[in-house]
């Protein structure tokens, strides 16, 4: 299989179906709708679709049963973006060279553009009609749970808290696992879940996941210092600069690589029992640690 | 029956259940978590859940099954309160005479504990072992469309769009069908579904938790300019000093109190085909016009 031609497919099923999900532009609120819209359609990575869409065929499911919750996936993604980006928070002024969304829209639009697309992603993971309603209770339960206190929420108070302070590697993973982690987990089990694996199977998508997030943010930490600022849209030494514990950091630029290789060799060994479905996640492990940008 | 003591027994067994609920204030993060609980127990009337115990208990219902539905009500009502008393949105100071939560713990935790509270919430709908799981699912559906973009979030951006603007009765209507109005009318809908209501049931509380929901605001309103400062925790005028429409500024007081009572009225018809099983919500209605804080 060809991972570019793969990952453009899906990134525009996913597309598509976000543009549906989403309430128009044109419709009342309209600076709420556009605000929605402008974070969504920023040019993400659909990294958390694409991981539970990837977990669902690998199982043997189908694209357009996990699409929902692929979509809401990234519903919360975006929103977490927005949040993070707040002048309380980041105070990031432009992300994947854009200006953030309340530099676009006001602060108050963005808080509750954010707040929005929290909600309507669960509306949209409870009205889904696809697989039974118990299996849906779960994976909502399951989401709910990787993105609130335990989960990504927590994670970003943390992150918060330890910024321009000294933090060892144990406060590092803390960050990480929560922050990014959980909703990365959340995205493979979510998918394997909807696409009908036993618990056997799960178990084993669900250490994918945590071992392919983790290795993501230790990618993610290296492009931050060896990165092309064209490519990767922000400055390159930025979190350093702003005083954010990174494992490039704490680790230093050659362990951090050897510790991202070797999550990515234990996430392609929870995938050996897999046949050619999981081809995708395989692929895009060593993508996630061999990417660029 | 005595609404005091039913009121009073109620709100007891909800708070207890919400202290159940809410992770631990000693658990990592401990900001966010005492955040959350700061305003979840900050002296909330609990209208909310009282309207959907009372909804349930209305159609033959179990309290202890509306539970986790009610204190969900109450966590994304308390997330919203947050979020709206933000420097960005109403800046507001103080809430029922204590400092607003970011005045508190800061603006940062601030925003993160409503987007905990509103996701924990959700975690909690989809965890709740009272009823089929197609109800929960309807029931954790109808609360996310209330909240959403076409029901609270809605309301809210409306609302800020409106300030210090000469606004009419349609706009200000809009306001409070989606601000207050649609969460109250979710809480009726969650309680009957949770009590085993029938269609035509359902639609009866639906209507009833709207013209409750409206009979509620215009009271506000009606307190905001003759109630007592100590008694409801604000400033008297503090909605018409900030330049926010109210019904009493577009009607006048008495029109504004023949317009409550017309929908008091409305409500308790609703109601004509029920027992005395929905006697609270008989009750209820008639308090929500006539009290004084």
């Amino acid at each position: 299989m060809d991972l570019k031609l793969y990952l453009k497919a899906h990134i525009q099923t996913v597309d598509a179906a976000l543009g549906r999900y989403l309430p128009e532009a044109d419709r009342m609120p309209h600076a709420l709708h556009q605000a929605m819209r402008y974070s969504i359609f920023a040019g993400g990575k659909r990294v958390r679709p694409l991981l539970a869409i990837a977990a669902c065929e690998a199982v043997g499911g189908a694209v357009d049963d996990v699409l929902p919750v692929a979509c809401a996936l990234e519903m919360i993604h975006t929103y977490s973006l927005i949040h993070d980006d707040l002048p309380a928070m980041d105070n990031d002024d432009f992300r994947r060279g854009r200006p953030t969304n309340h530099k676009q829209f006001g602060e108050a639009n963005a808080i509750l553009a954010g707040d929005a697309l929290l909600t309507e992603a669960f509306a949209l993971l409870a009205s889904s009609s696809s697989g039974a309603a118990e299996v849906r209770l779960r994976v909502l339960h399951l989401i709910a749970r990787a993105a609130g206190c335990a989960g990504m929420v927590g994670g970003q108070v943390i992150d918060m808290e330890s910024e321009g302070k000294a933090i060892d590697l144990p406060t590092l993973e803390y960050i990480h696992i929560h922050k990014t982690g959980a909703l990365i987990r959340a995205s493979l089990e979510a998918g394997a879940l909807i696409g009908g694996a036993d618990e056997a199977t799960l178990q084993k998508l669900s250490r994918y996941g945590e071992l392919a997030g983790l290795a993501f943010q230790i990618a993610d930490d290296i492009l931050d210092v060896v990165g092309d600022q064209t490519e990767i849209g922000k400055d390159v030494g930025s979190d350093a600069a702003r005083g954010k514990a990174t494992y490039v950091a704490l680790l230093g630029l050659s362990e951090s690589r050897l510790r991202a290789d070797e999550l990515r060799q234990l996430a392609l060994q929870t995938l050996d029992d897999f046949g050619p479905g999981a081809d995708p996640l395989r692929q895009i492990v060593n993508y996630i640690v061999e990417r660029t940008s």
